[in-house]
C-alpha cells in the first residue's frame, strides 16, 4: 500500500492506494471505518461501475446501515438535475448529518457526490473511492466538486475535502482503453507541471504504462497524488499557484462545451487542450519546440487525439473557441487567462494573451 | 452607526447597523466599496423589497456594473427553482469568480443568495443587506446559508459567510405588523439564550418595541448579532455549542413543515416552538414555571401565535409534528434531540427526550 497525506489546514486526510483493495474486504473494513462517523452511510454510483464492484463494497460494510444510489453513465449527467436526485434520495432514506457519503465511480460520480456531500444539510462527510484513472490520478483529489451548466463546465459547486480517498489500481484493468488514455491525459499534465524528471519516465516507461502494469501504474498514481496534494495544501481554493493544475485546461474546457460534453471525454479534450496551450506558450513564453514535440509524441503514444476533428467531430472555428473560453471561470474583468508553460516543470498562471494570437495559433488544431 | 465584529477562523466581516444607511448613498458607497472585489456585481431582491430600496442601492453602486434579479417573495420559493434561477441568471450575465452578490431582503432572499454565492463557481463574495428585522438579527448573520426541500426546511445548504452585512433600522418602520412580529420572536430567543438582563430590557420596553421606536431597534439589533457573534465566533459549523440559537426550532421547523410554508411565518412557528421547547423543559429540566409564565407573556405582548391553532390552521396532531420532527437536521441515530432550558441564561443542547413525553407536553399547544 502507499500512502499520500493531503495536509489541507482543516481537513487533512489520506490518499491509500492498493492493487486490489477493493477485493480485500478486511483491508477495506479496517481503513474505512476510521473515517466513519456513524452506522449510516450511502454509496452512490454510477449504472457501470455499480455492478462490478459495489457488492465488494458493500460486503465489507455489511455492518452499516448502507442504501445504494445508482446514476447514469457520462459527463451529460453531471448537472443540477442529477443532483437534485441525490438530495432527493437522500432525505427520501433521512440521511441525518452524520451520515457519510462513498462516491464509487469515476470524476462524474465524484464531483456529484462530492458537491452532495457539501450541501446535504449544510455539509456531510464523504469518501472517494475512484474507478478511473482520471479520477485516481485528479479528480478525486483536493476537493474541488461540481456540476455543469449547459453554458459551462463546473459552474456550480464548491471546494470541499473528501475524509479518505481509496484508489485501487487493480480495478483500472477493467476500464475501457478510451478511459485509460483520458486518464494518461491528466498524468502527462502533472509531468508538465512536475518537470523533466517525471516526463521522461513516462517516456521510458510509455509501452508498460499502454499495458497498464500494476506496478507501475501505482507509482504513477501516487506521484500524480504527491504532486496535486503538495500544491492543494499551499493552495486550497485556487487563489493562486493552484491554477497551474489547470494547465490546457481553459481550451479542453472549451471544447468539452462544444462538443456537449459528450464529443470527447475530459481528458481527451485536455489531450487537445495542452497542445493548444503549449503552442501558445510557444509563441509567448519561447516554450522549447523540442518539448512541445515530445509532448505531442507522448499523447500521441498514449492514443490522445491531437487535434479537435474527426469523421464525427463537429468542425468547430477559433472564434467559437474563444467564445466559449469566454465563460470559463478562469477570465477575469473581460481579460483572457491562460495557464502556459515556459518549459517542463515551469507552467504559469494568469498570462493574459489577445484574441488574435490566441485565434492565430489554435487554428491548426480545429 | 454601531458595529459588531464576526471573528470566524479565515471569515472574519463587520456587521453595520444604520438608521437610514439605505438613504444615505454617501455613506453606503463608502462601507460597501472596501468589500466589493472587483467592478462586477449582482443584486438580487424580491419582488416586494426591490421597488421600495434598490434604487438607493443602485444609486449608490453607480460606479458598478450592477444586474439585477428579482425573486416571488415568501418562504415557499426558498426552493431549489430559485436556486437555479439565480444560477442561470449569472451564468447568462457572465458573472466571474470576483462579482460580489448583494442580497437585499429578508431571511429567504438572504439564504437563497448565501447559497448561490457558496456555490457560483465554487464561491463567490457576498453582501447580506436584511430587510426584515429576523433577518437584521439572526438570519443574514453567521453564514447559514439553504433552501427548503419539500420534506424538510434547510435541507440543503452550507455554511457560508458574508463579507459584509448592513442593518438599517430605518427599512423597519415599512414592514408589516405580522413580519416585524416574526422578528421579534427571534429577539425573544436570544433574550432566553442571553439571560435575565436582556429578557427583562424586552419586558420593559415592549411598548416602544412595538411602536417601533429607532433606539430602541439598533439597541435589539445589535444585542442580537453580538450573542450571535459571539456564539458562532466559538462554533461555526454547530459542532456543539451553536445548536443552542435553535431553540424552539426543532418545534418550529415541524411545524413550517406541516404548514407547508405557508401557514406561519418562521418567527411565528418559533414562537409556538419556543413555548413547546419552554414546557417540555419545564417537565425535564425544571424550568421555573414563572419564566415559562413570563416567555408566554412576552410573546403575546408581541403579537405572536402562541399556539398552533387559529380559524385557518391546518388541524395537527402530537404525532404528525413527531414524524415532522424527525425529519429535522438535529436527529441523530434515530433519537431525538432537543434544546431546552434549565432557566433564562442556562439552554443546553443535545438534551434526549421520548416520543411519549413530546406527545403529552405538545398536546396543549395543537
Amino acid at each position: 500500500m502507499e500512502k499520500v497525506q493531503v495536509d489541507i489546514p482543516g481537513s487533512s486526510y489520506p490518499i491509500l492506494i492498493r492493487h486490489g483493495a477493493l477485493g480485500d474486504s478486511d483491508w477495506l473494513r479496517t481503513h474505512l471505518s476510521p473515517s466513519l462517523e456513524s452506522n449510516q452511510l450511502a454509496l452512490i454510483s454510477n449504472e457501470i461501475v455499480a455492478p462490478l464492484y459495489s457488492d465488494l463494497l458493500l460486503d465489507a460494510l455489511s455492518a452499516y446501515e448502507v442504501d445504494t444510489f445508482i446514476l447514469p453513465d457520462g459527463e451529460m449527467h453531471k448537472n443540477i438535475s442529477s443532483y437534485e436526485k441525490i438530495m432527493n434520495f437522500l432525505i427520501r432514506k433521512r440521511k441525518n448529518r452524520s451520515c457519510t457519503l462513498i462516491a464509487l465511480g469515476g470524476g462524474v460520480v465524484g464531483d456529484l457526490v462530492g458537491f452532495a456531500a457539501a450541501t446535504y444539510q449544510r455539509g456531510v462527510p464523504f469518501v472517494q473511492v475512484p474507478t478511473t484513472l482520471l479520477a485516481q490520478v485528479d479528480s478525486s483529489v483536493g476537493g474541488k466538486t461540481g456540476i455543469n451548466h449547459s453554458d459551462g463546465k463546473n459552474m456550480v459547486g464548491s471546494f470541499y475535502q473528501p475524509k479518505l480517498v481509496i484508489a485501487d489500481s487493480h480495478v483500472l484493468s477493467s476500464l475501457p482503453d478510451r478511459q485509460f488514455a483520458a486518464g494518461l491525459a491528466e498524468v502527462v499534465k502533472y509531468a508538465v507541471i512536475e518537470g523533466e524528471s517525471f516526463f521522461s519516465f513516462l517516456e521510458t516507461n510509455a509501452a508498460s504504462i499502454r499495458s497498464r502494469s500494476p506496478q507501475v501504474l501505482e507509482t504513477i498514481i501516487k506521484r500524480c497524488c504527491e504532486i496535486k496534494a503538495n500544491i492543494v495544501a499551499r493552495d486550497e481554493k485556487e487563489a493562486g499557484l493552484r491554477a497551474v493544475l489547470n494547465f490546457g485546461h481553459t481550451f479542453g474546457h472549451a471544447l468539452e462545451l462544444l462538443g456537449r460534453y459528450s464529443e470527447w471525454l475530459h481528458g481527451e479534450a485536455i489531450s487537445i487542450g495542452m497542445l493548444m496551450a503549449a503552442r501558445v506558450s510557444n509563441k509567448e513564453l519561447g516554450f522549447p519546440r523540442e518539448q512541445e514535440q515530445r509532448l505531442f509524441d507522448l499523447l500521441k503514444e498514449f492514443n490522445l487525439p491531437v487535434a479537435a476533428r474527426g469523421e464525427t467531430s463537429p468542425s468547430i472555428s477559433a472564434n467559437e473557441l474563444i467564445e466559449a473560453m469566454g465563460m470559463d471561470k478562469k477570465t477575469v474583468e473581460g481579460e483572457m487567462n491562460f495557464v502556459l508553460t515556459k518549459g517542463f516543470g515551469d507552467v504559469l498562471t494568469k498570462q493574459k494573451v489577445g484574441n488574435d494570437r490566441i485565434a492565430e495559433e489554435v487554428q491548426s488544431f480545429l
